[in-house]
């Protein structure tokens, strides 16, 4: 039985791979998102992580809006990240996405925090998406939107 | 390389551990929790969890409160969740948390977000969190509050 | 002209009116509703004001999701805040709401946030909410449903 | 006593005042800010006007965090929206940010949230704030803050 460490270890390695298209975007913490500690709160990660993989379809042609309005949905059904070094308010930062798995049913995304100005990597994580249509049950995406996303950047 | 699937796995087996004691509290979903799909939006999990263990400590007279007061925080440095099932606005639910592991310098807490009228579990998760002092330096908590944590509730 | 000042020590005293039935629920401040200066962050007390509306429909036996099943949505054309105190981490309030008016097209909702222990009025705020239809469009909520609103508590 | 309907109709003609400095950031709702009904919740206009007033600072040349690390904090006292017509998943938007009022106390700021495409308004709001210590005291900005802020932006 692996541990949530080692497992997370693993994930770590994955969203390193070089071999798989990366989309960085650039974000700044809000005030909003910091805590009584004075960092960002750990919840925000998600958020920022969402941005970013839906920025990784838009720059594949494809806005998620489109995919929802096709009656298609993802729904999160894991999510992890392991925070190595805070981020404070109007902290610099970027989120690097990584489609690292994508079937007509089911897509992993690996995603890493970095610090903007020397790109140290403060955070990194992953989920896990099943399709759904517009009744909750399990469904399949149509061929063409999943070879969208497995496609290259369009400028 | 162990998958996080297989991770989560172990978590989850972790969390349903009937030897250590768990609390539980009660929560409904509020309409500013849920997102465009009419369900509570994956990053709430976060939060929720967060009262769980505060309630864990408060059950052994302990407030994290108190604890910040001493010049000590936790830090999640680890968190993740597995979503079986959505959660709609207004359902009541029940967050039940366990102290998995805790030492002077880290805790793991694991926890199970359960529907109330069943008691079905919904989703699964763990959070890891090391001790640091005001500076943000690693620390070790006093003995004494790591006993009380490990302690019995209080009535 | 008024100012923005002026206006809200109206709807201040409105608020504490003392003919219109009132409902308390009371809450305690969650870690990641916190900011960087200790407090809760001011965006949640609009969440709370929502928490005590939608107790205040369901003590008259009504619950928000019923008449979203209806085809009938209540959107917040106008919100405000006045904050006198701050609340911190794990402090016990109390969310006091007033139905100040309500027709079948408009519902202007009254708050007060109350420190627990004393009852001291730490912020005050009102909404207002107009019924669209699922494609949007100004909209009147059925007779019946305001009737209910209108009427007393259901033990 | 003048409704809050009229006070903020005020607000929102002053927000429009041609003669003040305003500053514009470009953002896009994030699929967290939506909820059940498929708009933006209302909560989020008040974290995009802090995201507004954070950047008319520092296009000014003083970031809030170095007002923070000087021992000057500003809580919000005050703080209300009119929402015209709702935003969704991905639209881009405009936060317009204009600094109505400032003394060494006190501060008014006034937003206009604009469609990116044909600047129509969506929403206007305003938030009124104090400068306090560390101790949460009343307290007054160093003068040399107060005229940078009311100085012109830097390039």
């Amino acid at each position: 039985m692996s541990s949530p460490s080692s497992a997370n270890s693993a994930i770590d390695a994955a969203s390193r791979a070089r071999d798989l298209p990366a989309i960085e975007i650039e974000e700044r913490v809000r005030y909003a998102e910091t805590d009584g500690m004075g960092i960002a709160h750990h919840k925000n990660y998600f958020v920022w992580f969402e941005v970013g993989r839906t920025e990784y379809c838009r720059r594949r042609g494809l806005t998620y809006r489109e995919v929802e309005g096709l009656g298609f949905f993802s729904v999160v059904v894991e999510a992890s990240c392991l925070y190595k070094k805070p981020l404070r308010y109007d902290d610099q930062f970027i989120i690097r996405t990584v489609l690292r798995e994508a079937t007509l049913k089911k897509f992993v995304f690996v995603y890493d925090v970095l610090r903007k100005d020397d790109r140290e990597v403060l955070a990194t994580g992953h989920t896990v998406h099943i399709t759904v249509n517009r009744q909750g049950r399990a469904s399949q995406l149509p061929p063409e939107v999943l070879e969208t996303l497995l496609g290259p950047e369009k400028t």
